[in-house]
């Protein structure tokens, strides 16, 4: 019996399982909490790198990969005057470090389990749910996700989505309290490890009223990483942010 | 005799000069192309730190640093949409790469000049027009500037003024062809400090359908930076990346 005959009568018992489509369409609406227009994008968003597919040009080849580098900047621009507006009197490097904190890969794979964008992921052995060796695709999709929903639905959608949906599940006074210091997660690390850590400020520049420092960590009498800032805690707290970064990339 | 008998009469002769914020209202309104609403947030996107003034909260000094955050994320976020737009073939890496050349403190503080920004911004010295030591100041007050006007006229405004009153000082295909590669960068600068430079793959993960791939960049036989990929050119890519960074903040 062809296949567009059966199909109608078989979606009364199973709706939508007989459309893939269909499924996505009525699953990112669930999760965004409204009807999505354009369904490719969606589904674009949830194709990991390990699933790409090949297009008309050549050496290129489509993934969530551009949508996730679209999202991420809506993602830290709605974060950023979140925090902004909601902690008047703290400066830029308490903002700043807050929200990397939030849009951390390992929160955003938490956040993107929560929603249950997780089960939706196209990847390599999606199959058989065998996952590939990096788990960030949980977060790299949520954050392809949310630049999907700001090309389908617009600004002040995506924003609501983000502040709504995604934000709610922080306990945003905890992201503050446990955020301990670059320079004392560097000076954890080194006790962990058993190195010897110490800061030096190599340089400073400027008059009585306008200076600028540049710090220097340096981890068994070795140079490892230097920052800059106005105060000599602000160039420490550079100098630790570099090296925790050389870390976690090694 | 009361100053507010004899201001309406001078000001007819030297018009808004007795008044900083007519001024100011009228400097901002040519730059972004509209009348703004609350002077306040553009006096406050032209203070520098080093004319920074104590506020009620202990502590907490206010300047243009906070707005410069948000600034950022604004102006990051329009011209991510921007590249992933006008670029539908070219990927992430691309795409990042290009955007840091736009939003680069350098040429952040040309545009300043050429809209005229920098004879507006108040810092210590800003009498004199004696420049403090960091010059960064043109490209930070035009962060501040973006933030501003995000607050005072929102985002499809901001958007607008980014793409239509900023970027048009650009050459984007210029841009685009100066794109030298970090690894290029990288061993150019090895070229000429005379120092000896390769790059090593020092760990892999994964399957043959899904990898990811460790550099490191080493100079003179030592470590100095390391960047992960998910192929061997996009790793050694981000060990260079970081390894520029590390150079650009000594």
């Amino acid at each position: 019996m062809p296949r567009n005959v059966l199909s109608p009568i078989l979606s009364l018992f199973r709706p939508g399982d007989a459309d893939p489509r269909k499924n996505l369409r009525r699953s990112i609406g669930h999760i965004i909490g409204a009807r999505p227009l354009n369904v490719g994008l969606y589904q674009l968003a949830l194709r990991h790198t390990s699933a790409s597919k090949a297009t008309a040009i050549e050496g290129f080849r489509e993934s969530n990969e551009r949508l996730e580098y679209l999202g991420d900047a809506v993602l830290g621009m709605v974060i950023a005057e979140y925090l902004f507006k909601r902690y008047p009197y703290k400066d830029e490097g308490f903002l700043t470090e807050i929200r990397s904190r939030i849009v951390n890969r390992e929160t955003l794979n938490g956040i993107s389990r929560k929603i249950g964008l997780d089960r939706l992921i196209e990847f390599d052995g999606s199959r058989t749910r065998s996952l590939p060796a990096r788990t960030s695709m949980y977060g790299d999709a949520l954050e392809a996700l949310v630049g999907a929903v700001y090309l389908d639905k617009g600004f002040p959608f995506t924003r609501r989505f983000i502040l709504k949906k995604l934000l709610s599940h922080y306990d945003i006074d905890l992201v503050v309290q446990n955020n301990a210091n670059f320079k004392s997660r560097l000076i954890e690390w080194a006790q962990r490890e058993g190195k010897e850590i110490r800061f030096e400020i190599i340089s400073e520049k400027g008059n009585s009223h306008y200076r600028e420092f540049i710090a220097q960590v340096i981890v068994n009498e070795e140079p490892f990483a230097t920052g800059s800032g106005y105060s000599k805690k602000k160039a420490e707290q550079s100098a630790a942010e570099k090296a925790l970064e050389l870390l976690q990339s090694t």
